[in-house]
């Protein structure tokens, strides 16, 4: 077997539990993880096929460190424990067995410690790259992912090269940028999501799950302004001299924003799964509520450095952080409007195996 | 499910990879490793079913960080691959899943970044106790532990009470002491395996197997010279003032030592396995090899350290370490001749899952 994590780059969410942990820096990702619920209930009923099974396998890819992934995981058992019990007494509800995955340099020690107390289900931790074989054949019945999906396997070669056409000089990202830059991620989204579902058609069960809330862009907007407003930072500070041009030249965020038609495109190419949903979240269910300026813009410097700060400290130092996310903030508090006009949206998506 | 976290008290070998790490320090458990390979493939000739799985699930308690853990599993795979093709090319082979056990505190950090590249199995890190529930019913195919068992779930509770008989004051072990605390050493190590055994009842295939490296020692001798030894170096400490009487008072490893008898004696209580293997190791093969009195200190020190410096570090606090185990070095180099002469034996056991 392939070690995946030879194939795809790592760079986890912030461990442990501090002030700038991923742990306590995920109350954005929380409010949409209780948003589907009732959608991830509904699925449940309609698409599942429950067997009976000796063992129900569910597994939740790019998990991080918790707690979202607990909240996760309880609204999938709950709804598949309901739709057991609904068939009466004589179905007899099976073990539950939960993988939580994430790359080999999670810091799974604190999700481990996290774990719920009084949880109905056996816990097992998988270190390894979605984008790569996990699981044995046939043997997860619902896979579950959220906020993972946008995270590329790799910043896209060509995005690196001078010598291209696709070189990013002086950005941090495709976003505004609709051009060979743009093509460059496209193409790696295209072929990382063609990997994510050919080793999945390979490892879920006949006529499984897989249950995913994605961050999306709709088209022909391209604008990830959080990503802009990022690189803004990165060129004062260039400008400075605080750090170099080129480190920021040879600087790029591997994600990617997918719009519902490029996915679906995706997913009947592979052929393995049919498209049971494919929903656009309505945008006041994950925005902030009516909250000041300054509140949303400091939620969310700490809601991206949780989340990239082991990137950003890998090329530039750990030196720069917490100047480039303080004036990160001042920049959202400024740009606030058009910041909270053009933040992606959340893609509910739940596809089934097709049987073969 | 309850969560064996709350039943068993942890003491994880020490983390990491520095020099004072498990990982570093496990080089005489790696002998055994290497000295049962022969036994092991033995017996999975001989008491192996194979089935056509789908999947084989292969199970390490109590792993530690490794790296002997995947010197275990490697052998135990190329074991059970060797036997699916000695039935010639009709028998498929199955894919591997390979669940790597052990409390959840344990550095799984560590043992997640040292898992081999080209491993040609699905690794899985499974965090809790190994006396209770680990895994769904009837769902692992080999059981595999080795230099775990001697470690209790707790210290017994007698042996920390004033007003029992069975109070261990001035030492921290049964070791040499045959009467009110050996005796409450030992129900706590019966009352354990009784756990142990009754969750791998449920959680082993119809005929699977549990192969166990386990230490012992001879009856009526139940002498750990190594513990009498650090026992002397805390009293000497101690008499110093550099910690108080109280402390050793109260401070107990919780390890047993069991014999083949009495094994065989609580496995049969149990009642759901078969004995099919029960053998001491030839003491040659465990054995230091020709080294120089210093050089076998050293090692015993290092050894020891690695395995309980954070049961000691808990009690007695961090800076006693290094004075400690240079004190034990000295005082097992002094002497030698009686810590060769009785070091515990290894156990090698095969168990087989009766057909209910």
């Amino acid at each position: 077997m392939e070690d995946s994590s030879n194939v795809s780059e790592e760079y986890p969410m912030k461990g442990g539990d501090g002030p700038n942990s991923y742990a306590k820096n995920s109350i954005q990702q929380k409010v949409v993880v209780d948003a589907t619920k009732e959608l991830l209930r509904k699925a449940m009923k309609e698409k599942l096929d429950l067997e009976p099974f000796n063992t129900f396998h569910i597994a939740d890819l790019g998990c991080s460190v918790g707690p979202n992934t607990f909240f996760s995981v309880e609204n999938i058992l709950e709804a598949v424990i309901f739709e057991y019990q609904s068939r009466g007494p004589s179905s007899e509800i099976p073990e539950f067995q939960v993988f939580f995955n994430d790359h080999t340099l999670n810091d799974f020690n604190t999700l481990f410690k996290s774990l719920p107390q009084n949880r109905n289900y056996h816990a097992v931790g998988v270190p390894g790259s979605f984008y790569g074989r996990l699981f044995p054949k046939a043997s997860v019945n619902v896979f579950h992912s959220s906020f993972a999906l946008h995270w590329l396997s790799r910043v896209p070669k060509n995005v690196m090269d001078k010598s291209s056409r696709a070189w990013n000089k002086g950005r941090i990202h495709y976003s505004n940028n609709q051009d060979e830059v743009f093509k460059a991620y496209q193409a790696q989204y295209a072929e990382d999501m063609e990997c994510f579902l050919r080793a999945r058609a390979l490892e879920t069960v006949h006529r499984g799950l897989i249950v995913l809330n994605l961050l999306g862009l709709p088209r022909p907007f391209v604008e990830m302004v959080a990503f802009d407003i990022l690189g803004s930072c990165f060129l004062e500070m260039a400008g400075k001299g605080v750090i170099s041009e080129e480190t920021v030249d040879s600087f790029n965020i591997p994600s990617y924003f997918v719009s519902p038609q490029e996915l679906e495109v995706i997913v009947e190419r592979n052929g393995c799964f049919s498209i049971e949903r494919l929903e656009t979240l309505p945008q006041h269910v994950v925005k902030h509520g009516a909250r000041s300026a300054s509140a949303i813009a400091k939620a969310a410097a700490s809601t991206l450095r949780a989340a990239i700060e082991g990137l950003i400290k890998q090329h530039f130092g750990e030196e720069i952080l917490d100047d480039l996310f303080s004036l990160y903030q001042q920049k959202i508090e400024e740009q606030i409007s058009i910041y909270e006009s053009k933040t992606p949206f959340v893609l509910f998506v739940v596809l089934k195996r097709k049987t073969n």
